[in-house]
């Protein structure tokens, strides 16, 4: 199959001002080099990301926006040199598209720490273009930022884990929170949130949700297999559960206090952020009595996501998703805002792109 | 030997009321358990515990005080039951003299986190009555909360190690600063950073101080061995150490931004926390960015601290002291205050306290 670069046959949905507002759009992607793997998209997962840049939030986007990183699909090409895919396969590509390849965090495998990384969309690729994400019909990748989908896992379910997924799985397995029978708080019950849940209870952990919603409770408890919901913004219930973490994965996005979960772990006990509030603030009495620690995390390297992958193929571990078709993204933008979702909004590309 | 601990035989110099003045004062110990160990104080190190709780600046004064919990001495006694200690030997004791021994962080030898702990000086004992501390002729301990401190440690040396030294030393082991090579960044250069600097040169770490005040350049380089110096306040010298920092030992006291030196870790890099600050507040980017992590620490436990003696001794890792008279006490708290003390003031007891 020849490459076809230079014509605009990738077919997308891009954001053309801080609107946000998402519409049809008809680009090229690069000639398949020696290393890449061409990928034909038949989901993309709907991350907050693509709110926050679409609608221009950091400052930094780039029009035409094409957003997208939780991207799976099928191998339609492959270049020369590549030994790891060949047509047909089951792939996924994350958060990431290139990095330098020979710094001390690509050397370790910890490429979403590259100091060259290039962001799945509205980034600078190495040869000066800026990179269009998954919601799109194809998509052109260095092997080494492609991941193999194992044939039981089904693409829709697999696309969320490319960035939530990995973004709570990279703290949980760097602080061992894969100890059986050790407890796990975790704070907010969002795509990340339940996928924390999900790994928690996979490790053998015995997990605790906080939210601000008792809504969320009966979800919480039999949908995720939590074993008990903590509504955060009650004192007492909060208090009883005093000094009884060993980990705290937080995930919330808003503003909240840091005290009153600090006080829940045990000595030696870990907070990872994987949030990003406004600040984080805290007394330094709840840190240094008890040795505790706050840690955060963003996404994960290439090691890592394949073994997560891998993982949750063989655990069965599903994210909750609601597929959707393209025509669908902007509303389905506007309700992860109201956070009305559960958990993952993941479009179905193949059959709605057209 | 019989006990004598009815009789008020014990002298020592206490606080009488929050104006934190010292003066003389007569007590009783308890008499010698069966697993107690009497010491003959010989030396005292003085904290800025002994002014925070002479000036009852945590509001939990119990008057009279006696402070001091870094306390060497030779033991005159031992209980029927100790095996460990003899008469005659040279012992130190630290900043708690009690725990519940039967909680998950003492059967850990992690006794500085037992809820039931009890501090050195102006703590609630198990018997009720309150802990008074080193600045006195003898003091009565449960052996476990004693320390051997090996001949060739000068007794004076080893008396900062017991709070000072051991409150660096833990966080540096337990987060593996102990690794030639890397690199230490030690903030603030009081009787926990002139340690951080001594263990980190021991350890074969490439160690920067920070501070505000470039009067300790020197000092910092020569007396103690550190690799670089860096003005705080110059944003210039700051920003040239921007992913330079494997680690930070941060012992400042006073208020500070922590996001400048949390731009200064690399990818994993850790800032361990020791001091006491108003509060803690940083950037959620400059802690998930570079999946950093911020620990507290507070003191060890009896595990730690007699390795960190045995440590000291063996690579012969001598605290640099000012010497003082019991009658100085008064005169070096001020001075403390002023933090105008080169590193640790060290009351000579046995010569001094009559």
């Amino acid at each position: 199959m020849s490459s076809e670069g230079a014509k605009e046959d990738c077919l997308g949905w891009a954001a053309r001002d801080p609107s946000g507002l998402l519409s049809p759009y008809k680009f090229s992607r690069r000639t398949v080099g020696s290393d890449d793997v061409s990928i034909r998209i038949t989901h993309c997962g709907v991350c907050y990301a693509d709110v926050a840049w679409t609608r221009n939030e950091h400052g930094d986007s780039k029009y035409p926006l094409v957003p997208g990183h939780e991207i799976v699909g099928i191998v339609k090409e492959v270049g020369s040199s590549v030994l790891r895919f060949k047509v047909g396969d089951h792939v996924g590509v994350g958060t990431y598209v290139n990095s330098c390849r020979e710094c001390e965090n690509c050397n370790d495998r910890l490429e979403n720490n590259c100091e060259k990384g290039v962001f799945t969309f509205d980034g600078i690729d190495a040869d000066g273009t800026v990179t269009k994400g998954g919601y799109s019909s194809y998509i052109v990748v260095h092997e080494r930022y492609c991941f193999t989908i194992p044939e039981n896992l089904p693409l829709a379910s697999a696309a969320p884990l490319l960035c939530a997924g990995i973004t709570v799985y990279t703290p949980m397995m760097r602080h061992k929170m894969n100890q059986p029978g050790k407890s796990l708080g975790v704070i907010g019950l969002g795509g990340l949130g339940h996928m924390a849940v999900m790994f928690g209870k996979a490790f053998g952990l015995k997990v605790t949700v906080f939210s601000t919603s008792i809504s969320k409770r009966e979800e919480a408890l039999s949908l995720l297999g939590a074993d008990h919901f903590v509504v955060s913004s009650d004192p007492e219930q909060m208090k009883a559960m005093a000094k009884s973490l060993h980990f705290i994965i937080d995930t919330a996005a808003g503003d909240h206090p840091f005290d009153p979960y600090m006080s829940l772990l045990k000595t030696g006990g870990v907070l990872a952020l994987v949030g990003f509030p406004s600040e984080v603030k805290f007394s330094p009495a709840n840190l240094n009595i008890g040795m505790k620690t706050v840690s955060g995390s963003l996404t994960g390297g290439t090691k890592d996501i394949q073994e997560m992958i891998d993982f949750c193929a063989a655990q069965k571990i599903y994210p909750n998703i609601e597929v959707i078709p393209i025509d669908y993204a902007n509303e389905a933008l506007e309700r992860l805002i109201k956070r009305d979702v559960k958990y993952r909004f993941v479009i179905d590309i193949e059959n709605s792109l057209k």
